[in-house]
């Protein structure tokens, strides 16, 4: 097997940074990958997977902070430009992005769920020489969007997956499901998929993560524990415009009350219990010099190490909204966009993946490493969990020449490479481990 | 005379309640005012002035605050889709709006000026049913603009002059000057058309704004007092982004040294020697929710009773916003983007216009009112002293449903016409007054 | 008669720059003035007039913003160390400083009364060699307490004017009510005697300042127009303490509440209706560095040109307050502690005193000065004029080293002169004016 | 052995207690301790102890956050009142508190020294009933002042070994040295102690503290990891002072400086490396309410997980501080009051104390408890550490009504012994343990 599995990474490289780098090129953020679901669906077709989206894949209202009906509508416009079929396009109208797609190879066997999230964010890409994406041609052809998580990487090694599965269908036994998912960031996209039953029989479900530490390429944590618990606030404060020079008492100012609230919020008191973050990531108020702001709208997401934590913060972070709203006298609209819950990955998975990758020259398997991040995939495992089934979320480690959500974010490919890798050897390991799969040839 | 002015007011009426509401309708923001400039120049024609406009009005580089290339290029589009011929387009590119109409009588007399102000607000126009423009359909078609000052009536005074001065140009003598200017929200504006020379030889210079006092139709100041001095600051913070739950410690917020600065700056101490304003209008930072961000910016305006009083806000203000910046460890740039000087309409006037409006039976002239607000007027008014003018500006009054700035911001139509007949019998007296004007037939 | 006034004023010079000097030495704030009030009733003593103490002279529960316990104690004790009799302290205890002195000269004629502020402030005095107290050792001998208003000069100026009558008691009629009013500073003082009834029957009201403009000695404001109507406030934040490093989320912080409180506080708008004020003096919060803090303690207090003015800042304050306790979720306690209202002085007065005073060589009267502060004095002109009498506060105006309560605060002494002389002959003046007073010897 | 300790134990407990509730009715704080050092010294008198105190304890110049010379003078005179002898003072004076007791046995053998913190803190204790020291009459008589982190019961530990080690003296051999620590709160005493060489030839290196985790008393952690680093900063904002009502532009407002500073300190960004703390502990500013404060004084915290994680936050610290001088113009003194830094326990005490107490009946060790606090016994155990002793911080569990530096502080008295116990049997264990000492008899 090791020669089969070594041969198909030396003949997929190029295949996957291609594919790679055409993501990268054309990021589109959560809920509006309208072409980059589509150019997948393409990379699909005549593998013999079956694929679904739309509402197939996702529940319509479990869905979390969806753009404004006028975003998607311009998104869907350039992906019509861009050639997706209109048939093809209406199906995910409205935000219903992202693509499952089913093997099933007739013979009994063990249920495996795989997931790759593929959205990109509003962060405009460095355009520095040292770049390697500038550099190399690839940089974001779409102005103020921008892979600067990796996401491009994770489509990359789905379709890789994919190819391999394809290839060996025949020899394989079970049924594979492949989730590429819609509008990770934000954790809005994850609990729609699960509502819609696809974790509901997963035996095994594997997903991983690349970069988050700065290690050398080839270096894989089997799996993940602390991933942050995460809420994701929109909170609008309206008040009264009134001209400010001539009658400034008559206005109730929005604006201000939403950078009173900025900074009360940042100063939320650290928790004896561990980790703790809050962000106000954007603020946007106001609609002239000498105008006193009736509006101002803000983005905000806090964390917590344990699902109590981020409860902690949350609860302190509407405390403190509604109290900024009283100190101007304004109103205070409040809605829950988005949200991820604490877990940890099983840790059995520690030594599956250390025995599964023995034989591997090109990966170094470490037991477990601390993601310190939020991940919507917290759902998935949950569910899988819930269901009797083992679930894990690996890292994929890189050197990072800048961290995640940074205009210069990139890694080095051969952590795709990695992750592809550990993928295939963890599945087959599990195939065999205890002879599930009479078909397997070796 | 009288019964020539009463005559012309009753047939004039129709004609300057048509063009306020067509300009209400069309509210185009300052240095944008490409279709505004051009249906201004379409009703001048035939009428025996001559049109100057672009640089022949402005100097370019004296025009403070000018929009974006991008805005300004989406404007212009607008303005060729919306009909006007693209080489009167030409002339107006990169923000050169407005328009100076002359009319020389060839006789020897004195010179006239008078400005008008023809710019509108980003402010959304109400649709309740009590606003009268809603109601009888001329409300703002441009979605987020609005005519919210009073412009539009102004720009419908100073057709309305030009229709008087051209039917009555045989019995005038002098030079007439009527000035179209552009931008004058956040003082922008008038500084560049007195540095191309337009108010040098003005022996009288007449100006008004409808409404700020909220009396009867028919009520005017001969002149006004207390124009606050104002500063326009634009100011950028720029930090560094990072991933907000993976490293918060990495980033330089930016969005957090605006929020905190806007907080400082409403807290600038009163001063003793009189009213100061200060108000952050907008406020725009971040890219993503989980992103820290990289950059703010912010557009800030800051008021005084006299220059003194506004060169203390300026500074403390400046001052504030360094030290903003120095908080969170971000950079900050500033740009001085708009300026109004304080001044006082001379108070001679008051005398003049009682007298020249003494046989009206629409108007109720009062010496002076105080403004309250900023007016970059007033380095037009400076500019007729230095050079042995006469400079006034009047006000007239209306009832007012709401302040300026104000969505549901409206106002009696006969205020217009009470300001129009002040003009123009003010014109009248002037040129009587001692006899200097041969050629006048009563 | 001018020759009696001239000849007194010479005379009685060494005794008030004594008596002032004396005063400033020995500074009291508000409602412990036991030493002063003592030391004025020796001065008093033998002159003809009747004393009034203690609760003959105030309302006791009128009284605003009475000193604790402890503190109005230890002063106790230190009066009768320094010599005040048992049984005349006995009468003030408990903060019931102050004297009226009523010269009856059993004549008919019209009831005047005067009123003199005798309390200080809680200052460090300068000892810098500039400072004439520091350099003629008439400096504060009480660390920390301060003569900083000038009420050392107006109790002088006060017993001046005793000397005066007294001496001029057999050629005069009618009544004279002398007005030693404690605790001025915070606009504690003057609602209690008020109350009492000493204002009922006043004929003429007259009182005056020394200071508040920087104009040569000897200029005299007849009167003053502008008294900003002022609410003194004290909050108390409760939150819960918790050790700082072991458990910061526990604690409930009243120092941040308080922190938060005050920069907002400063941050009220401007009001288009004219001057307003702010002012968070003291904050004391917290009792160790390591324990979260949980009681902070503030002194606040705002003001309006009108009564109306003062309301809204009132009531923005008290909302603000509010909402700040909720921002850390903190309990809050406000005490009203003082208020002054917004008056006027009776503009009659204006030629009353210009006539009185033509003749005098020292005098430069000025019908009417803006104050711009904020004074008790308030309800005592107030509840003249309810009754029908006339009420005016001058102002004596002086060269000032430094503004008023600033530690190097002082003025000219020839201001006291001034203001002494002003006072005797408007009372000589409305005697004579209209033959009133029949025994009246020029 | 054991049944010497067992015995010494039952025989010691009263006085353990009664000294305990001694030390916790006299409550002092850091280099105030003068009663308390004095009445420990004479519970050493007669027991065959050395006793170093005064400048032989400490190096003066490197304690750090001495009170002023106004509170050690009151406090010297309380003692010399309460019985202190007036020689044994002046050896004190000027904060020069504690005590060393050493104990020579003349025969070769290891070098122990022990630590024991004797310093209360400024909080108001509790006097509900629920309270045990209220209840059972040995709350603290001085007013503000309480033993809310457990020194007291850290003294009468001290003093039960000191009689434990007296009894044995002729059994033992080696040196023991006790230390008595001045001002651990704070973080302001054990470097002056390292300093003098105290800690430079131990070999074991024991202390510990009562309480920190809720748990049974009898469980006693055997080392101790996770110290936060600490330093203490005193700021100090230096303004300029103004009449608020008549010229709050003059003023420049240091207590606003301080407010703002506060907020901006509790919003310094979470570190991705561990824990943080922060803490503004305590306020005070301004001199009266119609005043703009002049001077406005803080006491300020830091913490972190590590020494880094310390040094990030003060130089954030430091940064906000003084841009929050610059927002109000007014100038900034800082002064560094304390520090500890960051250390751990020596792990292979896990094994010694669980070996040595193996066979007591009262006790449940556990390897390592996080104390997630600060102590500046971490400069001893660096000390001992570098001239290659082994270091412990104990933890002697208790359950807790209310958290340290809460009023109602307090802990189950058999967590004494169950310190007192372990250290017997940890120091009689490292003797046997390599038949160390001859001496020694079992």
């Amino acid at each position: 097997m090791i020669d089969l599995v070594e041969q198909f990474m030396a003949e997929i490289e190029p295949y996957v940074i291609e594919q790679r780098r055409k993501r990268h090129g054309y990021p589109e953020i959560g809920f509006a990958e309208y072409v980059t679901t589509y150019e997948l669906s393409e990379q699909l077709t005549g593998k013999g997977f079956s694929l679904f989206y739309g509402t197939e894949l996702l529940t319509s209202e479990e869905r979390m902070g969806v753009p404004s009906d006028e975003f998607l509508k311009t998104n869907e416009q350039r992906a019509l430009d861009k050639g997706v079929p209109p048939a093809f396009l209406e199906k995910m109208k409205g935000g219903h992005t992202g693509l499952a797609a089913v093997l099933d190879t007739g013979r009994s066997g063990p249920n495996f769920a795989y997931r790759f999230d593929i959205d990109a964010l509003p962060i405009e890409e460095s355009d520095v020489a040292e770049h390697v994406p500038a550099q190399q041609a690839f940089r974001s052809q779409i102005t103020g969007m921008m892979h600067a998580c990796g996401h491009d990487g994770h489509a990359a090694i789905g379709l890789g997956l994919v190819d391999y599965l394809s290839k060996n269908k025949d020899r394989l036994c079970g049924k594979y499901t492949i989730l590429f998912q819609p509008a990770e960031e934000g954790g809005r996209g994850a609990k729609a998929i699960v509502d819609k039953g696809w974790l509901d029989d997963a035996d095994f479900f594997l997903s991983g993560h690349v970069g988050l530490h700065d290690l050398p390429a080839g270096t894989v944590a089997a799996a993940t524990s602390r991933f942050l618990a995460s809420s994701k606030i929109n909170a609008t404060f309206i008040g009264k415009s009134a001209h400010s020079g001539l009658e400034p008492n008559e206005g109730r100012n929005a604006l201000l009350a939403a950078a009173s609230a900025t900074v009360h919020l940042h100063s939320i008191s650290r928790h004896k219990d561990g980790a703790t973050r809050i962000n106000v990531g954007t603020l946007h108020a106001g609609s002239g010099r000498n105008i006193i702001a009736e509006k101002a709208f803000m983005e905000i997401e806090t964390r917590g190490e344990t699902n109590q934590l981020d409860e902690y913060m949350q609860q302190n972070a509407q405390r403190i909204l509604q109290a900024s709203a009283s100190l101007y006298d304004v109103e205070l609209e409040l809605e829950y966009v988005g949200k991820a819950i604490s877990t940890s990955a099983d840790l059995k998975f520690a030594g599956i993946v250390e025995r599964a990758c023995a034989s591997s020259k090109n990966l170094k398997i470490v037991p477990d490493l601390a993601i310190g991040a939020s991940e919507d995939v917290t759902y998935m495992i949950e569910r899988v969990r819930e269901r009797g089934g083992l679930a894990t979320f690996m890292i994929f480690a890189s050197p990072l020449p800048a961290g995640h959500h940074h205009p210069r974010f990139d890694y080095d490919e051969q952590a795709l490479m990695a992750g592809l890798e550990t993928l295939i050897r963890t599945t087959e390991y599990l195939l065999k481990e205890d002879g599930i799969c009479e078909s397997l040839v070796d």
